[in-house]
């Protein structure tokens, strides 16, 4: 019976808190900010990262885009870079200027439309340059102090370079990955520096 | 008294419905999908169009990019368009296919990091190519087909190509804007050419 109080005490208290949250999104009378719950990093039973769900809704932070016609064909990225940050990573984030431990950041790659000229460019309506096509893969880090401290505290992993994207994925060794973004990236791994959404807090 | 009571009732009506709303936000032990209230456009008493909240947090499309370098220093576009989709209509854009009255599409438009080659490129850790700087103000589209009849049901506006945005704008002529789109738009004036998410269903 006491285990019975409990479950409805948690039913009450949790309406309530969810009342908090569902009226505080409509203060504006036109909603569409809500508390976001965490997206946490789910791993399998021998330590490989599941490829984060729903990112397509994550928080958009911006694009770099190293055509392999600029590149010697060689691009190590040909595609667009479409970084996204877990939403509720981003709440913190927004608040204390420090990304915290389990945030994930999703690299989704996408070729270019074919090109038409020899930098790898073409032509739309809206002018020459480059336009987004085919997904091809992504690349996720998350933020672990504990599991990832050889690599300062960030995992690199590579869901595949062309689709479909690898259902789970093994983290990569420094050398691979963490080296770069160690030494280049402004702000604790991460490229802030392309990011006025997570460099700029008078931008915002 | 009557009020009182059904302001009670109101209560805990919106209390059950939070309630179903943060279980089920809930369900897979791994919060971050939720029901959203979808955010619609707000006008001034004269009909001008407000500058969207909160864009920054809705669901990305893709960033076609038109350096002014590639368009003899006169892209009609010279940066990155970022583009995003108010995310309560790409819920219902999900289920339908179709947008529904009052879509938001949010371009914002992101300059390049300065240029260091003839293309506009310069050459970062990740490669030679274009990387994202500055905002640069940006445009919007609301889908009303009675207010913007005369534009096949799309409204244009322009929130400044410079920083920082307009906090409102007036809707712009046909031959400013919308003929492009309609001319050249793949589904009902939206690029979706261009943006795998809202064109192809099997690789959402």
């Amino acid at each position: 019976m006491r285990m019975g109080t409990q479950a409805v005490a948690a039913v009450i208290a949790g309406s309530a808190v969810a009342t908090i949250l569902f009226f505080g999104s409509l203060k504006d009378g036109n909603a569409q900010t809500q508390a976001r719950a965490r997206y946490l990093p789910e791993y399998t039973a021998d330590g490989q990262l599941l490829l984060p769900k729903n990112f397509h809704e994550w928080v958009y932070v911006g694009s770099p885009l190293t055509p392999n016609a600029l590149n010697g064909g060689q691009a190590g990225f040909p595609e667009f870079h479409n970084v996204y940050i877990e939403p509720g990573s981003y709440e913190i984030y927004k608040k204390t200027g420090e990304f915290p431990e389990g945030t994930i950041f999703f690299k989704e790659l996408q070729l270019t439309l074919p090109q038409e000229n020899p930098d790898g460019s073409r032509t739309e309506a809206s002018g020459r340059g480059y336009f987004p096509g085919k997904w091809n893969g992504a690349d996720v880090t998350v933020k672990d102090s504990k599991r990832f401290a050889d690599t300062n505290g960030w995992g690199y992993f590579n869901f595949n370079h062309h689709e479909p994207k690898a259902a789970m994925a093994k983290v990569k060794a420094k050398d691979e990955c963490a080296y770069c973004h160690i030494a280049n990236a402004k702000k604790d791994e991460v490229w802030t520096q392309f990011y006025p959404l997570l460099d700029n807090k008078d931008a915002r």
